[in-house]
């Protein structure tokens, strides 16, 4: 391995010599010297050179030798001095922008198309980061709380949440599709497992050009059985949430404070409203004619975070029974209330974020629910056989990881949180 | 929640009145009294019915509350008396085969055929728990480690791993493939992260219809930075080895003990072998002409490691330096050895389970290699593009989940450790 210290590390060597190596993310040539700034994985590094050196060009990886010394003008309070410079790639091209600019110049375009290379901006770098750490924190919480992993497959025989946006595959010469979601699976999972989680991507072939669709996005989700409705499944969610909070403040500080983003404090039971007591919320506020409505529109998402704030000093807020007949035919109906579902969403700064509920786990409900909706039950065969053989009741939700990472780290658009997203018109890097 | 105490827990509340749940797994309706097994998550509990009792069908969801009575012939020394049974699934009909049965009695097919249901069966679900603890001592041991996991995208425009064996798919009417691996990705990523982890599915239409080829399959992805050679890849490989070893011994030790399955000792440092010496050893002990061969046979993988076995007294082997020809055309060569790799597999009980080792990290280097191959580098532009800008010596490793987990539990067909294994002629469940 090449011995090296991290840039954060320097302060402990002050007066020792030591090697460091990253990328020179900036020339800065003066008349009497020329300073050098080196990026690596924990940060930035200034490198004093004489007058009159020539370095490389921005981006190139170098090995740096020299002495530590204090420097309150250095990031970090330690500079590199008397250095010696080995070149460790090639010489580097100029990237498609400055990459050492504090603030993004480039258009998402030329920030996507380049992606490779721009996501070495510190500004891009730290939403992944964010990211990364959410993750991590989703699948501590559900270890924790005896949930299972589980792998299923991406490439399947029929479509998952209905027959519209879905890719083909060509299987051998057959053909098949790209899950939607794992939903069929995660459900048959717990007949095995009692509780399972997967983080995986998914599939939609969204025909939608928004900031907040995506083709391909990861999925964080979860599925548990032996709950009594719904509300068993929303604590659940709300442990998951606050575990990916509370990893971001632990593993990604740095790109939350290089965002200037704020974390949600997660409140021990986060609040939650009925959708038709949301929709009478609304109509009263705005004059707004919702008779008939079964979702809610984007506008209506910000309002009721706006009213959770307002009234429950919360950032989080699930709104529980959508009507059925927005929801897809996996979901159990409130007994108590003919029309209305057992599920929920829950919003987060404007936005939903998480969908869940719980299921139907009875076979002959199934066949009715499909019936209902004018389904032919034929594709869904081999998905409702487990009902055959005895399912608790059960339900779960799912997280789409760069939506929330977008909402957490006020991202405008989703692709600025998307390594490399795939939409209508993009597949490329 | 349904209030339940899980069958693991009963010992711990000997005479009291408690709730368990869980399915139906077997009736013994005897003359004078019928024994229900139930079995949950946590394992199997045992209830006295009175004689004359007509207990519902075997998996069929039952919550039994009752007296908790130590009894020396009960499962956990404890079983449950004058229980009240409430049913929570429908009633169900049998499954495909006895899962109550101590060994599996259905051919494999029919395994797959019912996987929702068969992966009920204790020793089916008990490869899943080692492979659910492997991926997690994987992202454990990089965690650690300072990598970053990363999420990266599974339609890609062109063939990652060379031209054959992709799925197509129809993206929104152009022509797009699915992912064999994500390298590309992870190299690039280097460039921002400098150390990547990626666990997810990857993609090949594999021809093959063998005891360990899948065309869908989990694979736990590494890559790091300023490495000097594939000898700093490694000892990160033999660490996430060690850290998935250590979790399935944390984990999923129950399931060890269903499959009558034994942990490796993984030593501080993996035995390695150059490939020319692997030959010679082969051949001098064989008398197998291997002159011109430029892979490892079955069987010369299985003869290796009973050598490792019986000179390191270790059950893993790096095999290192594989022919350049072998190897896809990011490869870096040995500067020591022309002709050969600085590329490794990793050898466990008979068969490779990891590849592995230093790619080429300047952008001429590729297109030299690309032209040696007779590659046209169109396609390859947008991967290209990142090492114009600065890549520094970099390398990783992949391990496939599967793979790992039928060498370590014994199973004799990939598909065993597979929830839904997709095939040349399987899609379905």
């Amino acid at each position: 391995m090449i011995s090296r210290v991290l840039s954060a590390e320097l302060p402990e060597h002050i007066g020792e010599r030591v090697t460091i190596a990253g990328w020179l993310h900036r020339r800065r040539v003066l008349k009497s010297v020329t300073f050098l700034v080196i990026r690596d994985r924990s940060g930035l590094a200034q490198v004093v050179l004489p007058a009159g050196a020539a370095p490389p060009g921005e981006e190139t990886v170098l090995q740096v030798e020299g002495l530590v010394v204090a420097s309150e003008q250095a990031p970090g309070g330690a500079e590199l001095t008397g250095p010696v410079l080995t070149q460790l790639s090639g010489p580097a091209e100029p990237p498609p922008f400055d990459l050492y600019r504090p603030a993004l110049t480039a258009t998402l375009p030329t920030i996507l198309d380049h992606a490779p290379t721009t996501l070495r901006h510190p500004q891009l770098r730290a939403g992944f980061e964010v990211a990364a750490a959410s993750a991590a924190g989703f699948r501590a919480a559900l270890d924790g709380a005896g949930f299972t992993e589980i792998f299923t497959p991406k490439i399947v025989e029929s479509a998952t949440e209905g027959g519209a946006n879905v890719f083909a595959v060509d299987y051998f010469g057959r053909p098949a599709y790209l899950a939607q979601s794992p939903q069929f699976y995660k459900q048959a999972m717990v007949g095995v497992f009692e509780r399972v989680f997967e983080v995986g991507p998914v599939f939609r072939a969204e025909p939608h050009d928004t900031a907040r669709h995506l083709a391909e996005y990861a999925s964080l989700d979860a599925e548990l059985g032996f709950i009594s409705d719904h509300f068993d499944v929303m604590p659940v969610c709300r442990d998951a949430v606050a575990g990916m909070v509370e990893c971001v403040r632990e593993r990604a500080g740095r790109a939350m404070h290089e965002l200037a983003a704020a974390l949600p404090e997660v409140p021990a039971e986060i609040p939650h409203v009925h959708f038709t007591e949301a929709m009478a919320l609304i109509s009263a506020a705005t004059g707004d004619d919702l008779a008939g409505e079964d979702d809610l529109a984007p506008a209506h998402e910000r309002w009721l975070c706006e009213w959770a704030a307002r009234e429950h000093g919360s950032e989080l807020l699930f709104v529980t029974g959508y009507p059925l007949t927005a929801k897809p035919f996996y979901t159990a109906p409130d007994p108590a209330r003919p029309g209305y579902s057992s599920g929920f969403d829950l919003l987060f700064r404007g936005s939903e974020i998480v969908t869940g509920g719980q299921r139907l786990h009875r076979y002959e409900d199934y066949l009715k629910a499909l019936a209902a909706r004018g389904l032919d039950p034929a594709p869904f065969a081999g998905y409702l056989e487990v009902f055959r053989h005895g399912m608790p009741p059960h339900g779960g939700f799912a997280i789409g990881l760069e939506r929330w990472t977008a909402r957490l780290t006020g991202a405008a658009n989703v692709r600025q949180v998307t390594l490399f997203p795939r939409d209508l018109h993009r597949i490329t890097p």
